[in-house]
């Protein structure tokens, strides 16, 4: 009980009675401030507001005695302004920049994040959750391989796997940009394709980027051969796989799609190893945009995923509050962007 | 009120009373699964276990009706169980793989993160930290590069700059790594070497790199040049240096120490697009240890943090109590790792 006691006296400390609404309000600070009420929210978040802006917004919150208090504040709202991430892993750049992405959207909505990380294993990822549910939440953003028992109570928001009907899910458009890689490759002069993936052997929308490559090829008459891999498997069999397409010192496929960056990064390191140049003999399509150093060149030519937007629009399904029909799937458009693996 | 209540409401209902600490405990819940306490506590904070104990486990609080609660637990011990981590970005790869190592140390001590990202910039790290002192979290996690006004009651541990005497700093042995560094270019025949750097423009341990670059270089007797620039200044001061140094089409240096790897594979770009080779003209050695996706090759040869030492030094200093004498500067030892910019 110490605690609340404590919230109670530090409460009334302040001078002011929280149950009488006495204390000041950021509405209160940004008039004695002279700005606008969003520059007081901005700067008691830690976004970026211009430097005269922040003195202004900070001399005016320490003359009025105002503190952002979250308890304070989530009390009166019912609310934590906390949300999960749960997340396979950081130090993978995509995960890592969906991560930063997704704390940025989080801040300009004044929520701070919490991070669970679940190396994708089943066990920890329903045991993430049951974390969760103990945290007081508003809500879950979950990037997670495998089935879980979700709480109808607290929000939950999917990346790249549809959970439930009743669970939102935000991802690329997967199957739109298979469609890209399929067209680009032909375009660039491609007749003999193949489609490389590895990954969860759980199903979920990153799926769909074979599907619309696969389809496309078939739809325009053009060959297309298919190796899906799962985690568990050998990457050996990616090379058993070209050495049983190899003629004459030379590769019988002339445009390659792998379902992420990293793996057509793998790919070109073993096409390497084998005496096939990229792009002179096989053109190489990735997946993701991913960048080196996070900021720098891209790894290899790759459909580009808009995180910001994922980002973005997973925090607002989340913090939206109850709608008449949140969608099940939200697809969002991709790009192509040339990358040193394709002619162009 | 309502939050308070609830929770109240909420404890009582559970058939034990919280204050008479009828509720089964953790201890409980090994008993009855036959267990170790510390396989209970790592099923109920997602840590890895075999599949056959976390049945167990679960099914034991299952039948006890135990459920980990993060409210209670913290209001028993007057404790939130939450650690806030300030740090630069997550979408570099150093910063990625150190929150995700922090995370792990976190997890084991039974703590959630909360993260913060500042972008280095002053104002927004003292933001993210009024934010922290208002969140109730046992302990701070901070990589900042500008001055703070810390709070005397919150625990902070600092990663690679001394904030204060009384403010612990982990980081890795960056003298050694620098000294180190000079030795092994010494050794692979190097004879004219330099030392560059780019990063923030405060101090920091880092800085500790090039002293030991140097200092190593003139015990020795061998010459070393150096340019130290800060995020301000533009890249294309490295050019000039290259170009001032260039004698018929040859580079007068042979060895160079970059301070990051993010700069020596800017560096490397740079010195191929002057016609210079890598390693056969000049060799080069970078500093961090960060590896392409997180875990696949080095960018290059390379001074390698021990970042999951690091994360696990920092969490103990931050969660361990006080202490008679805290250190205020914990340096851990680097090592060298070849990564294709040597001759080996």
């Amino acid at each position: 009980m110490r605690e609340m006691f404590h919230l109670i006296s530090r409460t009334s400390r302040k001078g002011g009675d929280l149950m009488k609404g006495n204390m000041p309000t950021m509405k209160d600070v940004a008039q004695e401030a002279g700005v606008a009420l969003g520059t007081v929210s901005k700067v008691f978040n830690g976004l970026p507001v211009g430097e005269s802006y922040r003195v202004k917004v900070e001399e005016a919150a320490k003359k009025l005695g105002y503190q952002v208090n979250q308890y304070a504040r989530g009390l009166r709202a019912g609310k934590t302004y906390t949300a999960a991430l749960i997340i396979p892993e950081l130090s993978h750049p995509f995960f890592a920049a969906l991560a930063q992405n997704i704390y940025t959207a989080l801040a300009q909505r004044d929520h701070r994040m919490l991070v669970y990380v679940t190396a994708s294993r089943p066990d920890i990822e329903q045991s993430c959750l049951n974390m969760v549910r103990q945290n007081k939440v508003d809500g879950i953003i979950g990037l997670t391989y495998n089935p879980l028992e979700l709480d109808a109570d607290i929000p939950f928001v999917s990346i790249d796997r549809s959970i439930a009907p009743d669970v939102p899910c935000v991802s690329a458009d997967n199957y739109g940009g298979g469609r890209m890689a399929a067209e680009k490759l032909m375009e660039l002069g491609c007749r003999r394709l193949a489609f490389l993936r590895t990954g969860s052997s759980s199903s979920s929308e990153t799926d769909r980027r074979g599907e619309g490559f696969i389809t496309t090829c078939r739809a325009r008459g053009v060959g297309c051969e298919s190796l899906l891999l799962s985690d568990d498997d050998p990457m050996e069999l990616f090379l058993d796989f070209f050495r049983a397409r190899m003629e004459g010192g030379r590769l019988d496929i002339d445009g390659i799609f792998c379902s992420t960056d990293h793996l057509a990064w793998q790919i070109r390191n073993m096409l390497s190893g084998l005496g096939v140049r990229v792009p002179e003999d096989v053109q190489l399509i990735g997946f993701d945009g991913v960048r080196r150093f996070g900021r720098e060149d891209l790894y290899c030519s790759t459909i580009v995923q808009p995180i910001q937007r994922m980002a973005e629009t997973a925090v607002d399904l989340l913090l939206g509050g109850k709608q008449t029909s949140t969608p099940a799937l939200v697809c969002l458009p991709v790009s192509y962007a040339p990358g040193g693996t394709t002619r162009e």
